[in-house]
């Protein structure tokens, strides 16, 4: 899809207000296109407010602008992501493709009640977002079409990078805020920070080459511990320290003191992209981790190791899958019921101690569905479990064992 | 199998010298078992030497004892550990179970020598070592059979526990060290330790009751962050800082580093033990914790989405076998071929900062294999990948986001 | 558990009015164990009237004999094996497993509703079913306690085979129904048959040493193939050819159909049991088969890649669940949650032909979930996929196949 | 990639010599690209020679030829599926998918000797077959380029169809054989045959429909059945009824022995292609689908219920890399070094009989690494296993099946 099949229809472009998504407002606007932007509230703590932004797309020739506020579905998503422990590829709690998928949703909601077709985004043609956007879309409402500038000619063409996107909005007269140079660039929302390209594409930056937002590195933590207990109820945390708080408020105060302690802040993990590609971020997630370790704590207390098995295939699986860009389809639906019917038995009190990015377990209780009993595990011989049984246990296991090693499948000389 | 069927029999005990040992060896010598004690030399950094250990075992009535230095053997296993990320249930590195399957395979080399078939061993009724203990004996030597005192009424009637057993060694003039009342249960091998039972048992009891033994916990780190560069190839650490190191001196100095900076000590898993119960352990492994921080690193470089997913299943399946006593089993071996595979492509040289229990990622150099480029990674438009071609590949990806909604699998009123 | 310990005590009894059972009945009520006798009607084919049994049960010395009617609660079982596609192993249709655990909760409520605590079986001391019995009836009501005198030493001795119950039998007048010294022995109900033991023990024995109940062989199946419609909403099938059926009609009509067509009779199976060694079986499920592989066809319209693949996990995940005695615990129970999201999309029509043991596609019809389409799946250039897209997907993808080369993990010397 | 950017450029094309072929071939020469054919014997049963190929394609304007014999390759790869039982979704043998990646082989192969970089193929811009040939010569040769013409517009326009395929090589005299309509589109080789498109696009056509090449349906097969002996060693058949036969002469006979007996023709799949969208296929292939079934007798008597798991999870994966173009990239090799352990295990003899399009067990023998046991199999108490170890077995199962009840995980009113 190109701006010159555009001319004169509407569309609906994500706009954060900043350098990118003020120069293609203009300059959509100037190719005869009907803008009307969209910015929507995810909690992100380092963007502007949002009337300041609604007044700025407008500046730029967008017809109308709409603010959303998303807080509370962002945050029952992100809880989404502590439920199923979804971590792509083992570390990065998907913080932009969770809210990705939210922004989309309500974009696409916004679509049908204006009777529009066209999706417009400032995503890079060679990132995930513009599959996420793509995909999720599409899922949502077949009849959607996306048109993104980054992989248009005629955008490209005059728009090679930074400076003549600076140069554009000055000659134009366009309200960009003075921007610093960034060294790198940074996605944000409540569920926490992705920092990625510029100069951490080099492997030799450290990942301490990043300023945290949401915190702290571990050096600069306090040098006492801080306790705090997590209440939770079927799957999702009520109560922090004895006080009950909405999901948006739990995910705040749990990066406000998980960030002090430099929990989750600074994750590097060098991923494989949707396309196929390797890129490196630097992540910060203080809430997350810090729920999404106390439910750790949780779990292990309630699932056998055939619900472990179950639930340690599908919570990998659901990561990649939102990290693609497919949260709405049919295989995480299918996955998202698996994951309820655990969520059903989280409940419990974790309490745990923050130190230096660490999140240590101090204690459990009130977890009804605990199947660990301190009189069980015991080994000293109480309670139903006789040490005696063991012995027909064991030697029913003894015989394949030993079927193995009669058949030459195992034995000293091949072990 | 019971003390009285084996009268007039020759047993290979394990035997470390403590309590439990020295009181089996006597009372199974009092029953008319000809004992020969077997000891090992597995890194154990709280054992008393050897010779020591054999001369106690031989006092308490053993025929004689073997002597084992396994030192290379454990360092080898280790390395397994740290080439396969095999932790158990996402936590456990598997210190403990690893050892034991190197101990009974010497073990059983050794009763072959002998012309033994008789295996003997201190481990209770109700933990995971018995079924190592069986499963790994019956694998090499089917005509092995084993006998455990903890599983005989004989043995049990006289031992109700630690008092009983105090009373008989001072009874009967044993050689046992003066022992204080542990407050909970320790192994431990040069990979690492495994604390549990006793206080540990009480879920009310945090993490930290633990006295470590292998460095310190974090609030007792240093101030200052460490660095550290390992150099892998083909996945064995065969440097740390440019240093030339042995296997054993690797795993050792890096225990050392790591344990000094809180790398892996303290960490807390309630974990499903093989006979269906939940245990719950504190853990020390920082040599294990640092080599596998720094190998997933060097894997995050080397391996795309398919590798990764392929590894991501086969990883946790090994943790699990030999967790369970299967590390020598036809699947084991199996899955092992596919680890060589990976682990014939992880060379190169990851540089860390340790701080205060953490690792953090500095740089990697001198990855032959690397899949990471910063050119391709980039999101500015360099190099074969254009920015346009993703118009044609995410059209295509849209052909199936569209069917799902047109079949009613996903869309708005759904979602 | 033994006789013994039970004098006085009153146990419900699994009886199916056999060899086995009235010997038990006997004997149990001879070492003073009050029996009540417990048979139910799942609907096997080869088993006398239900008062038959009672009566006979009764003559052998049981107090009560309680004759259930579970046809309505097996036939929604096999469904579920249909809807989950649950063969163990790839081929066995789990019907006497599946049976197993809609009998044990049956008797577990009779037990509650009777305030009794002692369930005893007829299983063997080595086979599956005792440990069905043990894990569903203790997971479904922990104070539960099994007797199985085939685990009993008193019985044992009594009993080293058939030839001495059928002495005891007729030493004590108990009405014994004449039996055949049978070949091998059957397990049935409506689900199928399973044939195993005796001389299918042996390797060389064929398959067809097996005397089909449910149906023929193919070489006896008719020369003309048959033809059948079965209409699916939402993973239940309703209509057969048109009728309406409950579900056990549609069980029994297509075991009825499929048998006379030789389909699923007499798959042989060299199966792992859950004790760790190896069996075989030769199964007759003709309806299970039939629905199965119907569903299939279904299946395969409406599932995407994503989708398919989580199912083809969970699927024969959950047949090792059922064959293990698992059915009631938390993996499954959360794993049949995510299956009920693809039983909601699994509605359609599908036609098929019967001929020799095979059943082949013929047709499909409203499938409202459907992705297949005609237009989209041709080589035609038609619709909305424009083949030119395909050269930037191709591109896209050539970046990473490219980048393996260029790392040296693929190429023309390795691959 | 397009026909006016190769103008002077070498491009090897890759040619069967039917229409498409020689119109492409000719076409290409137009626009002044210098054409070398490609063209393979893969064992297909319904090909001309090669020599006629070769004469028509330079009689179309190619400058030169080249004729290749891949039969040995192909025939090693079709036992790489049997060994890894990789079926696409459970149902495709993976024929043409394989066949892709020799052909591709041989032509990077080629490429490099006359040191060229481009790849032709008239592979549609909608199928897999366009993902295979990019992915695997990518892979094998970075350097490479590939060009397709029902990619290009300039092709496109010229050629909406067969229509206008035949009258321009009517107009250009090009040699193309009187080529009946066909109502559907064939692949082959010695592996089998795929038919799709055309009429069997609608799902109103039932499976017959399609005439089979490689033996008969099975109403048109002998009514007594066949029976046949095959020995495997270490994965490979090396003889038929006690013959020794080559790779490629083994398969050969197994498609006739098979295809006589309607042993895996016509088969119907819905699958899903790389691309995302639903396509039907009939398959053909009796000597994969014979073998294959043999190999997995043999392994039900091999692998254990562990190394069974893995192996059934590495299979569906391998046969999705295969099916997706990746059968060079390092997932699947390191999935085949997995396949491979368990390669060297399966030696044997399986004998089966052939009826009517299935194949049933008769025996097996000679099996080293056998597993099975008639002794140990079976319910008498005899041999090492006795009966009353299973009472202490289970009830230490029982212990972890009470304590899903007694934390509410399972029970009667929940299960």
């Amino acid at each position: 899809m190109i701006a010159q099949e555009l001319k004169g229809s509407t569309v609906l472009l994500a706009a954060s207000g900043g350098l990118d998504s003020c120069t293609i407002t203009h300059w959509m606007a100037e190719q005869g296109i009907d803008v009307i932007g969209y910015t929507a509230d995810l909690g992100q703590p380092d963007e502007a407010d949002m009337q300041d932004v609604k007044t700025r797309i407008l500046a730029c020739g967008a017809r109308d602008v709409v603010v959303a506020d998303l807080k509370p579905q962002i945050a029952a998503a992100g809880l989404q992501l502590v439920q199923s422990l979804a971590r792509y590829e083992g570390g990065y709690w998907n913080t932009t493709a969770m809210a990705r998928h939210v922004l989309i949703a309500d974009m696409v909601a916004e679509m049908r009640r204006r009777k529009l077709t066209i999706l417009g985004h400032g995503a890079t043609g060679r990132g995930n977002d513009q599959v996420r956007f793509q995909l999720a879309a599409q899922m949502l409402e077949p009849h959607a079409e996306v048109y993104a500038p980054w992989r248009d000619s005629a955008f490209l063409s005059s728009f090679g990078g930074r400076t003549e996107m600076i140069d554009y909005c000055s000659r134009h007269g366009l309200p960009v805020k003075a921007t610093h140079d960034a060294p790198y660039s940074t996605d944000s929302n409540i569920l926490g920070l992705t920092h990625e390209a510029g100069e951490l594409e080099a492997l030799s930056t450290p990942a301490s080459r990043v300023d945290p937002e949401m915190g702290v590195f571990a050096v600069d933590a306090p040098d006492v511990p801080g306790q705090l207990e997590i209440r939770f109820e079927n799957g999702f945390p009520v109560e922090l320290d004895g006080e009950s708080l909405s999901r948006y408020e739990m995910l705040s105060r749990c990066n406000e003191v998980g960030g002090r302690h430099a929990i989750g802040i600074g994750r590097h993990v060098v991923e494989n992209r949707f396309v196929g590609i390797k890129s490196r971020g630097v992540y910060e997630a203080p809430g997350l981790e810090l729920l999404g370790t106390c439910y750790e704590f949780l779990l292990q207390l309630i699932l056998d190791r055939r619900a472990r098995r179950i639930f340690d295939q599908v919570s990998p699986y659901i990561a990649e899958q939102i990290y693609q860009g497919y949260w709405f389809d049919t295989a995480t639906q299918a996955c998202w019921r698996l994951i309820e019917h655990f969520t059903g038995l989280a409940t419990g009190t974790i309490r745990v101690s923050l130190y230096k990015g660490s999140v240590s377990f101090d204690s459990a209780a009130d977890v009804p569905h605990s199947l660990y009993s301190a009189d069980t595990a015991s080994m000293e011989d109480v309670g139903e479990f006789d040490h005696r049984d063991s012995e027909g246990f064991l030697r029913v296991l003894g015989v394949s064992a030993r079927a193995l090693n009669r058949s030459g499948q195992s034995g000293l000389d091949l072990g």
